[in-house]
């Protein structure tokens, strides 16, 4: 075997008597065909190069700080700020890169309220009607006209997964958190794209309700 | 009939209603003796009188602000500033009335991570081996060895409702939220008391990761 199978084969081995000694039925999980990873982000802003430049200087390209799970994402040096509408702001609000064709602030409900914005949820992308915001950047201040939201939980896969689990591109899935604050997302949004690799993406008030950790099981079930 | 039986009749017409529109099963809801509330429980402090006293002078006594849904408690006019392990602070932190004989800090786990803390969570008064912190108030500062906790997810009900539900005191309950960020509390805590009205503490990382407002059809399920 390779060393990658041999590893794999090693997981799949402690994933079994870990899901046994909890009881569960690591089955579906043990025959997966990937790992599954769930990782909360915190928030963030997704900018086209235009914003980028307006903020921080003609020219500027995004350097990355710390890449992501999901290839060629990752987490830019580059900060800003972000001011709501009653003049309070956070501040080091993280750039995700690579630049896109849109502007997008994903923040969680506890930062809206903190900020004092009605945000809805939604998925990445879908930002029509949405809140705007003031950016500011070390060169400039940017004024978003829409696209704050509240990004809904969501999970990643390829195709293979996929098939796996029996769901298709924007279905719902369950995701089990087990542990001493367990509890069950009831709407995972399906995301299926062949450069997907298999991660569920919470926010902080999604990861801190179920007080999620490193080494907490966690289940991805068809509804 | 009494007027309390008239609005109660129509409140289960209602509640039938709705439940009946959104596919749920509502006749376990709609024959129980109680109505289920669900709120959410912001960041707080329970104090002695002997603390009171410490922070706001000596003879002082709570000043009821708002009463709260259980009888006799109340969120007072006083608030003090809790100071965590790095200097950082939560300002404003609401003291509940009336004194109990032990002091106790109840935080989400997003303010303990803005604060530094490491907090467990714990059933309330359950507080042993828990954090301390340190309280200033404007006659004064007062260090607690302990007390600071994150509450774990519950539920206030009488005999009577803990029979219409088949449970009894500390049995663990489901809770499912419905709506477009919807989940399921796997482990809502029974609390059974004959002076308790039937409803669900969350905090408020649990209450922003559901979206839960006013209108949010909730249904509360034996495990």
């Amino acid at each position: 075997m390779q060393s990658t199978q041999i590893s794999k084969s090693i997981e799949d081995l402690v994933r079994q008597s870990v899901y046994r000694q909890l009881g569960l039925d690591g089955s579906k999980a043990s025959s997966a065909p990937n790992k599954l990873l769930v990782n909360i982000s915190a928030r963030h802003c997704h900018l086209t190069q235009e914003a980028v430049e307006i903020l921080f200087g003609k020219g500027h390209q995004l350097t990355p700080k710390k890449w992501l799970y999901q290839d060629g994402q990752y987490a830019a040096e580059e900060a800003v700020t972000l001011i709501g509408p009653r003049s309070r702001i956070i501040s080091n609000l993280r750039i995700l890169g690579p630049c896109r064709d849109f502007n997008q602030v994903e923040i969680a409900y506890t930062d809206a309220r903190a900020l004092g914005f009605d945000v809805p949820v939604r998925n990445s992308g879908d930002i029509a009607g949405t809140p705007g915001c003031m950016l500011m950047g070390p060169k400039g201040y940017l004024k978003l006209d829409e696209g704050v939201i509240r990004a809904a939980i969501h999970v990643h896969m390829s195709p293979e997964d996929a098939e796996h689990y029996g769901v298709k591109d924007k279905d719902f899935m369950q995701l089990k958190v087990h542990g001493e604050c367990g509890l069950t997302f009831d709407r995972v949004f399906v995301r299926v794209h062949p450069d997907f690799k298999l991660e569920v993406h919470l926010d902080t008030d999604e990861g801190n309700a179920c007080g999620l950790s490193e080494n907490t099981p966690c289940e991805l079930k068809k509804s």
